[in-house]
């Protein structure tokens, strides 16, 4: 049996039970196609896979072309949009000449709608601006837009929009209503574009978005500490950075020292939380941690670091570590890394 | 001739020039031996190769087991300093007895040195904390330590002491008192420690410690927006993003978006800075950046972000583009990813 200890650290670990229970009750709400599993959030097609068997969530959303590239050669390609927009006419052709793969791509301007012609991509999303300054075209646009696809021969499946803006707004009737006031922009677009598809929502929206016929989550299956402070999510963080204490100074007003830094924690919303002790700062490869000595630290153990945030974070490491406890019990490659 | 043009986004440039400039400006004041480049900077092999063969920095400095591991691998084990604590035996007995590796490592505890014992580790640096509240022990404890190791047989090389709490302080005078105090800790304990090695600094105090017998920097050389702010250092950032406008929003008061967001750029230090226009946010894959029509950006386009903190930056990518203008002169991978 291997167990934790016998890791090298820094390393991933996910707790299966947590993980299931995410899984599970993500798919109470939205079961088998009504959600989009977005891979970003957990760069693995093992897990991709499990999610699939699982829960039925068989066409999945990417951010990347790198994840479309590895969700069609792990088998995944039965229906992937890539929810983003490119002008990589090479690299989006391969793919839309692959026979495993069912790709729809998002436009949302005249040269992405080329890029995807250019490519031979057979089928589109028309991607719609609701709020969040990104990528997504005027809600005006979209009708021409559409237009223009089916002119070129390609199908329009319909519309996507992100309401991002709110994903991590804490309070919960705000956030419906922004839900909803974006969500009637992209309903807007949507009577207009036609197709049988709304693909929108997160982690943070799944519950509040009734527009959506497809939510495109990832985050609540690994969770954070920074969604998880919403309060109204039935997720619990599955998730940590396993680390090993290599200094400590045990004394009143002391601190320990954990060999997993900035380069194994995404920083962007924050500092990690430690099972003890309260994190001071992260520098490249250590997590300084107050603790004082009754808390018993010392020199060799091993800690955990919950992120603040999961999809940063699992793109720095090179794989899983599935646990049940202390045990080991799988381990799965984090494959749909880089670009 | 590859250009920049070819390249698949977001990628990492380095500009060969301000490389070689970077380089030579350290050099100039701290030649051969008395730097010792830190690798986790960079995190590449070829370019510790190129280092060492242009300005003899054959002496070289790491923060993880794996960097360590990659160094001898690629025949640079001339003299390889671990410059952080580990308790991991198995991994330090295999290194402590390659033929091919000079190995140092820091110890700055009882555990640490049972470690490096128990490892056949043959020499040893007392790490000191010198006020940054991290690794190092107690000043008063490095005599102590130091018997400790030399009665078990190890060589103790000298000291080292980290005044990283100094490092980015724009005050140049407030930061020459600070590395000034920070040294004669330093210096105290070598007086009772011994050895021949004095090892510390980093690249924004390379110039104002006159204890260390080397030094240990490495951002200098891709430098990062940080560091440059300090306003003293001689030298320029040369490390960017290259990333492809995927949509924009061509309008007063506008944006346009990029293919390369907190995935490929570290945050820790802040935003990222756009060669046109003014960062706004970054999300996972997109940074969104403000820009005024008259700045002519268009989709399509490529654009150069520079990272806030270059070492995890690099420790992100697979790959390091190196550039002339906007040719690809070379390519060398970021083989010491990971740890």
């Amino acid at each position: 049996m291997t167990t934790t200890a016998d890791l090298r650290t820094p390393a991933l670990l996910v707790d299966v039970a947590a993980l299931e229970a995410n899984a599970d009750a993500m798919a109470a709400r939205r079961p088998g196609l009504s959600l989009r599993p977005h891979v970003k959030a957990f760069k693995s097609t093992r897990l991709a896979r499990w999610l699939a068997d699982r829960c039925g969530h068989t066409a999945l959303c990417a951010a990347t072309l790198g994840e479309v590239e590895g969700l069609a050669a792990a088998g995944l390609g039965h229906d992937v949009l890539l929810a983003n927009e490119t002008l990589d006419v090479d690299r989006l052709r391969s793919l839309a000449h692959r026979d495993d793969l069912r790709l729809t791509v998002a436009v949302d301007s005249d040269e992405t709608l080329a890029a995807a012609v250019a490519a031979g991509v057979p089928e589109v999303l028309v991607d719609v601006d609701v709020g969040l300054p990104r990528c997504g075209c005027e809600p005006g646009e979209a009708p021409r837009l559409a237009d223009a696809a089916r002119a070129a021969g390609l199908m329009v499946r319909g519309v996507m929009g992100y309401e991002g803006q709110c994903q991590d707004w804490t309070e919960v009737e705000r956030r419906r209503a922004e839900v909803e006031r974006a969500m009637a922009v992209l309903a807007a677009a949507h009577a207009e574009v036609g197709g049988d598809v709304v693909s929108a929502g997160g982690t943070g929206t799944h519950a509040l978005n009734e527009v959506a016929t497809e939510i495109q989550a990832g985050s609540y299956l690994l969770m954070d500490t920074h969604y998880a402070r919403l309060g109204d999510l039935p997720f619990t963080p599955a998730l940590s950075v396993l680390a090993t204490v290599v200094s400590a100074r045990v004394r009143p007003g002391g601190w320990y020292v954990l060999d997993a830094g900035l380069k194994a924690l995404a920083m962007d919303h924050g500092n990690p939380t430690a099972e003890v002790g309260e994190v001071f700062f992260c520098s490249d490869e250590h997590t300084t941690v107050l603790a004082e000595p009754e808390l018993g630290v010392r020199v060799g153990d091993r800690v955990r670091l919950r992120p603040a945030h999961v999809d940063p974070t699992v793109a720095k490491h090179p794989r899983l570590h599935l646990v049940d406890g202390d045990e080991v019990v799988d381990v799965w490659p984090v494959d749909l890394r880089d670009w």
